[in-house]
């Protein structure tokens, strides 16, 4: 593997889970294969998870690793080609991704979306642009659109606490006081429609998804409906899609409590986090016997690491 | 130990001492107790001698290290429950806590105290909900009232350079142009209570620590008296405990000079750092051969070491 | 070696561009060397390929490696002695490199000049007083008035790609938007004066640095008459040295361009980057085939390493 974006870029779905799981049981049983080899992650956005369980990964491989938050650390990129750099940008994304690749084995890089232009996010204008210069392999740490290692931590959590061969699985949309991005949900839904599982997308009308990652689901505005029977529900707010990065009211009663589990399978409640307790997710589930949150960020280390062998392995 | 944040979790500060000392001599001698653990050190305020002397203990061990600024890589962290997060934090202590404790073995947390509420200060609400949520060993890299790995390195720097077996140690209030947190003094004055030493507090009228801190130490507004035949003098500036962080005038005439130390037994003089010069503390004392405060600084890495050894035992 | 702020610091240029060059093909020969050792590196300013490419550098080595954005993780540092520090400075760096130097065991600090105290800037305050007070060797991230770990790399990149013995080398003046440092102008102009190169600067009147650093250099203000026959041109923008970080005019016309290269020996283009698009360098040079900054930046790791390795040997 050159290139971790999407579902797209990997071959056998099951078996990269299967390997996550392998290395949750052995986790330092690969150590010759990152011996030497540097991990360069990169981050426009802030992060905590991605970074920890990221960096844990590659150590647990042998890797050494290299952090640059470039807002902070670095200095504003120029993205756009053709124009005289004599503004507030010092540098072109060009050598930058270029100057990266120079020092890394593998890059890893984290850049949301601006939620104003819905081409150029969607045409991952930042991200490819690292793809295209960088010269390594690359890791997508959440890029405008997807958030592939969240979706491949959430498919591992699935497949180890599943109860039944076929989960049912529902994405539902949750409050927010905020625009927030597609990609969590891009990314789930594309995982979720090539996994083994019954999968169901429920959100209140207005807020559908690009069809491009919603081949093969369910969709309905009725969340009581999409939840029966449910065996794990992911719970998470994102703005509209058309028109693009708008919200449209509350929408308060779409917050899931204990009363409203009732009526799943005993469901686990999933969350990418962070979440906004009480305003995205009730305290109550969170606190209670069927949030999996943490564990399944404690499963983003697997992911990683998972995704990492990989591209180890194509590099000895 | 599975906690280290004041001298009551230490079970035999002497030993904890010597141990200090013997690592010291042999840095490197314990590796295998750090293979593949990993140290995440979180920072929620500025950091300089504990992020570097602590990393440095750790690689010493072994150990890989991730370093987290909250505040600058992370985001807002909500402390309080029952409040529907819909302003400016993004995630709450209870997940944030619980995460890091998915990624590493021991836990590092810095959290100054905000001088405002005292309850909600010597409660140490922020660092007891890391200890509580994240499921791991913790070590306080400071907190809203102690410093214990300071405290340690200072009772190590005591007993590396005492010159009779029952020393005479003053730990003395200083000028400062601002309100500054107890903790320090705190820390130093239950550490002190517990050694092998002397001890008496000096501070004008009105700075009177907390007493939980100070049962056993001889307290007197007059400093002359105090640091007579001193073999020992710890130098802070702290604010009021009670009308709570408040500071009461200049009191430049506690800043110690050469001609102060004559009264003493050619006491060695010591300070946490940052020190401000010629308002905390005169340059020709930190320039001249009284001042052992980067001795003492040093000394940071062997009080760690010994602490996150003493952790690593009891994870094998 | 136990300080390299300047060419003036290497006893045999040709043998550290020779250590340089063998590294690059054996990078992981010497981590005995660098076993329990520890580099620092202090940053009072952004930094990307320096910080990178030593971090990489030390990795190679085996040692390990401590960042500190000392503006954003730290704390203000006082430069001046002699003065009551009741202003918004909190550490004097008498302290603050003495305490980094108990940590490490070779320390790397970069600190760009005010363009302000011309004298502050030449007489190097802020870095010599790190050298003075760390008491460990000292690497230049880049200084004031000197950028030495890229001057050796450019003269890495110089052997490896020059097509005669005595290449001319030219560095040329470029435009820019707003007043930069001459410290890597002055740099390469001093390490370039030392090989075996025929040295040509040009510039427009009154851009003139200081002779300290361009005894042996042919100077003119005819950029065409500079270029003839050129194989390799270093472009690069500065402020003046007199008046004092003034500039004068936009000066457009000193943009190189492909059309421009025409009267040279087919020029390789070089740049210590971040460089700013057609503004100081067309993107048809950037992007063709004479372009070769980003192959100088990979070289960054090789100097950085041979520099290091020089120290580990002597601490041995």
């Amino acid at each position: 593997m050159r290139l971790f974006s999407s579902v797209n870029d990997v071959t056998d779905i099951n078996a990269l889970v299967a390997e996550g799981l392998e290395l949750k049981k052995n986790p330092y049983a690969h150590q010759h294969l990152g011996k030497n080899k540097t991990l360069g992650l990169v981050f426009l956005n802030p992060s905590l998870r991605t970074r920890m369980s990221t960096q844990k990964a590659a150590l647990n491989l042998g890797m050494n690793v290299m952090v640059l938050n470039v807002d902070k650390e670095g200095w504003a990129l120029e993205l756009r080609d053709n124009v005289v750099m004599n503004g507030t940008t010092v540098e072109h994304i060009r050598e930058a991704a270029a100057v990266m690749g120079q020092y890394v084995d593998i890059l890893g890089v984290r850049s949301f979306p601006g939620l104003k232009n819905r081409e150029e996010d969607y045409t991952e204008v930042i991200f490819n642009k690292f793809v295209e210069y960088c010269g390594v392999p690359v890791v997508s740490l959440e890029s405008a659109t997807r958030h592939p290692l969240q979706s491949l931590a959430d498919l591992i959590s699935i497949e180890e606490l599943k109860t039944r061969p076929r989960p049912k699985v529902v994405l539902t949309w949750a409050p927010h006081i905020k625009p927030l991005p597609q990609a969590v949900p891009n990314s789930f839904a594309e995982w979720m429609c090539k996994a083994d599982v019954d999968f169901v997308i429920t959100h209140p009308a207005g807020y559908e998804l690009s069809t491009e990652f919603t081949q093969g689901a369910t969709i309905t505005h009725n969340q009581d409906e999409a939840i029966a029977d449910a065996d794990f529900i992911y719970v998470k707010n994102w703005s509209a899609y058309e028109p693009y990065g708008q919200i449209f009211g509350e929408n308060n009663d779409w917050m899931l409590t204990n009363d409203r589990l009732k009526i799943t399978n005993n469901a686990k409640v999933m969350h990418c986090l962070p979440v906004r307790r009480d305003l995205e997710l009730s305290s109550e589930i969170l606190d209670g016997p069927n949030s999996i949150v943490v564990h399944e960020a404690g499963n983003r280390v697997w992911a990683a690491q998972a995704v990492l062998k990989q591209m180890l392995e194509q590099l000895q």
